[in-house]
């Protein structure tokens, strides 16, 4: 792929990301009862009125980061929706649970009620995205120490005690090292950190190298796999949770590793990143057979249990493309932009026609995140994978 | 299709029952630590040992009811398997919640260790199942009763107070009447009385209308749909929860009605059952392009959010499958026979091919028991539905 060609990728993801921004802001925000509308129609029509926590977050994330990072998006209904949303996202997210501790509600009401809480931090992380990067545009220091408090429940949650996270204890479970966990973590890291001088990143130090030490921790079978799931103490785990692997999620600790690894100056890191979370998942996540990323393995080859592991959805591909242009971008390696350019022939040719317009739309938010070397994201795929 | 043609599946049926019934004797139950092995591969190897609930209580039960109801497999190897099945179950799947109640759990570790507990009430419902059919078996009273006292309970979460299954109470809540729900129910109480006497139909008398009644609130539009989520009031619920279609629930549905319409002599609900329970299904949820019945469908044609809902499982398939020839065996009406004969056709072309033969072979399972006429698929989706 020439530059010409890479020139015109940027081209048609600009236009893209453009159409994306105004669909979401035409038909997603609810003025009536604020925040925003997450199951919407090719058409703009709403086809159910909840509210999805992890896309106000996002939604919220992604109009503030265009706003204060990209001119065209500088515009003031950008900043209204982002703010209309923060505002019902702060009012209506959190929960508090039964040992006293704030968690955030995966689900919500039209008019903000509590429908659904998961047993798990994910909700909390997106809010937490949110509520950090709406502080820097407001300048609202509670709003950012808001994040921070959440954050310090998380990093309890995770590190020290996770039953305010409300799951039982039971006798047969083990504690497991989960990718989506420290990635997520190191996410927010990065997303805390940036910009925000030395005292917070001090702050946060230690835990961005613990996030780094239990993602390489993922690096299994002599450096050949990814598993998603490890035990404590890094070793490989018995059975189906222990043989699986997500290519997306692989793909997307490698860009967190990568900006570690560049932030740091850490070039060991830099290249497993690239070597072990960017080129191994296409290796093994690729599909030679019909193209696209599958989206769960089994490292054996066994049937994974999911049973929409060979199905070919789009997140995975956003995760695919940011990962590729990232590494090539810093590395300047001709290979790793072909894979890039096969995996956007994919994405554009497949998952643009094949999905719904809302889902498949949000592949160049994704893309553009990317352009604008960013940490996270801003994946959507809560209406289609709850 | 002739009587003839009928007869060769029965006698397809009756050779596949018997490999399945091997093959599970063979390499499932666990010598070591008691119960059954549920994830096994073609070879029978076992690729994970995990024990899942469900499965512990559909093997035991299959193995009482094909021990106490058909000669060829009244023999000591199925009583021991059901038997030493049975004891596991007992000792280790049952759990207390924290509100003091009995819950089971939903997988165990090989040793018994209760690894997740779900909260909902099926895992008790195929206790039930279990306990009472091997109480058949043993004659063991206690047995009965247990099995009895744990319906009392589910009873008291579906009718009374559901905090005991361990969700929050949620602001953005409403009690739904999933149609999985009393569907299950009444098929508990086809299983707790049949030939148990006056005294225990009549205590289950009440509860068995009751389902009738709750399952008869899921035809929606003006008789043209059957929708999986509706109020207790029966009316249809907002969003794609009200919107859901569940082909092979409806079709399971069916029989449970069927047989209840047979044995109570209502020939209302009797057709009823067959109209809108199995023709109807089988009417919007047939894939008519490809053939196969679709997992999940939304009433207005909107994308479902499940990631799996236009694949083609071997469960449904079963459930149509029992429910056209029960249907066909009530009625002799040819439509409903050359409708069977399509799904037979479809589902022995396909799913016998298509899927692991662990999971396709229990097809055959279930189509048995439907020769059998009892009112319990055995179904055994866990390995690939978690």
């Amino acid at each position: 792929m020439s530059v010409v060609t890479l020139e015109k990728c940027r081209e048609n993801i600009r236009k893209q990301l453009d159409n994306v921004v105004d669909f979401w802001l035409k038909y997603s925000l609810d003025r009536v009862h604020g925040g925003f509308f997450t199951c919407i129609g090719k058409d703009g029509k709403i086809y159910d009125e909840l509210k999805y926590v992890w896309l106000q977050g996002r939604q919220v994330w992604m109009y503030c980061r265009l706003y204060r990072t990209m001119d065209r998006f500088h515009k003031p209904e950008i900043l209204e929706a982002a703010t209309v949303g923060g505002a019902f996202l702060r009012k209506f997210a959190r929960v508090s649970s039964s040992s006293g501790q704030w968690k955030c509600a995966f689900c919500l009401t039209r008019d903000g009620k509590a429908l659904k809480v998961q047993r798990t931090i994910f909700s909390e992380c997106f809010y937490i995205m949110a509520m950090d990067e709406l502080s820097r545009l407001t300048g609202d220091k509670d709003m950012q120490l808001e994040a921070e408090q959440m954050m310090e429940q998380l990093i309890y949650w995770v590190q020290v005690d996770p039953s305010g996270l409300g799951r039982p204890q039971l006798p047969g479970e083990v504690p497991i090292n989960s990718l989506s966990v420290p990635m997520m973590l190191m996410c927010l890291v990065q997303q805390l950190t940036e910009g925000r001088g030395q005292e917070v990143a001090q702050k946060y130090k230690e835990l961005g190298n613990w996030c780094v030490e239990q993602i390489l921790q993922h690096i299994q079978r002599a450096g050949t796999a990814i598993l998603e799931n490890v035990s404590v103490d890094g070793s490989e785990l018995p059975g189906c949770q222990g043989r699986l692997q997500n290519p997306g999620h692989a793909l997307e600790a490698g860009w967190f590793l990568m900006l570690y690894g560049a932030q740091s100056g850490d070039k060991e890191i830099h290249r497993t990143a690239i070597r072990n979370f960017v080129e191994l998942p296409y290796q093994y996540g690729w599909d030679k057979e019909h193209g696209g990323l599958f989206y769960f393995l089994d490292v054996d080859g066994h049937c994974p249990t999911q049973l929409e592991w060979s199905m070919k959805l789009w997140w995975p591909h956003c995760e695919a493309l940011i990962a590729f242009l990232m590494a090539y971008s810093h590395t300047r390696k001709p290979e790793l932009l072909e894979i890039f350019s096969e995996v956007y022939q994919y994405t554009f040719s497949h998952v643009m026609l094949a999905g719904s317009s809302s889902a498949s739309a949000h592949n160049s938010d994704t893309m553009e995140v990317s352009e604008m070397q960013t940490g996270c994201g801003g994946k959507e795929e809560i209406c289609c994978c709850i």
